[in-house]
């Protein structure tokens, strides 16, 4: 991972094998974030896809391995909690995405991160068993 | 719903049966937005899609219901219109998407709006019948 | 193609026949941009999707010519290489993506430019033959 920190964003570089979730981790430590949004492209080659199951209060999870595109990398950093989307497009542009909790780099992996003033931490949702932004 | 607004940006929390859409009309009365760019991830369990037909000038819109994860959720807010894109992953990972009309909230959705200097108006493109920017 | 100059970003409008990258490298030019990240919704009828073989150090490329509204259109823009990532959606909703090295708009397509300070100049990363952020 490669970093560069401006006055309004962070310029990120991933590259292959890094995972990127464990990578923003780092980055959040290192560059001592307390609330960024991002958005990333890039492509990977292994990827854990959740779905929420709501009335079961769990993520449903599956791994996939195969070259993917990613057409759209979102999400937000708080000092407790990362949460991530990702949408991925196969070697015959089909689709598949979710909530995602694991990412190699294949090819590279290019993040901006938007950090923001206060501090984005979370707070239980009883309802849902999801922790929530605590605003 | 709940809003944090910082000098740059306002975070958004939406709850289970929020509907989206109509929440952000809310949000750009209550924040007096003239012009918001936004991004956000979440979970839906109910949805409106459409897909606009140039030739016939109309929006073809179908309801969806299920659990769906919400990979990509961007759009732009302007004081005579709010035009959202979405695109869900259902418990098999699978996609489908398009323009966004309805929403309602699952789990949790989590949205970033960068309002603007500028007022994002309409006028009409008498070509395909849509309400584009007035810039 | 219009847009605005604000004082964090730049307000696209495509319109009809527009090819999007096109339109992107003359908006780089006329506006001097060294860095900008980007996303962006909208209409397109044309479109060339590329999957990268990271063995074969080449994108495998197709083309598709149908009505698709663009859920996500993601990336970014340096001086010596613009890099998008397009998800769409079809009139039945199903989705395809992948990396995007042409598009041409039928509706319409709203993008927004967050120019960044340093210029995003790009270097060969030899292990797999992509230009890749010089950080």
């Amino acid at each position: 991972m490669e970093y560069t920190e401006e006055s309004d964003r962070i310029v990120v570089r991933l590259d292959p094998g890094d995972e990127v979730l464990a990578s923003l981790e780092t980055l959040r430590d290192d560059a001592g974030l307390e609330q960024g949004f991002l958005m990333g492209i890039g492509a990977v080659d292994e990827v854990v896809l959740g779905h929420y199951d709501v009335s079961e209060q769990e993520y449903n999870e599956e791994r996939f391995t195969g070259q993917y595109e990613v057409t759209s990398f979102l999400g937000n950093i708080g000092p407790d909690k990362i949460h991530t989307h990702i949408q991925l497009g196969d070697e015959n542009f089909e689709s598949l995405g979710g909530h995602c909790s694991e990412a190699v780099v294949s090819g590279t992996f290019e993040i901006v991160v938007f950090p923001g003033e206060t501090s984005l931490t979370h707070q239980l949702d009883e309802r849902t068993g999801l922790d929530v932004f605590d605003l």
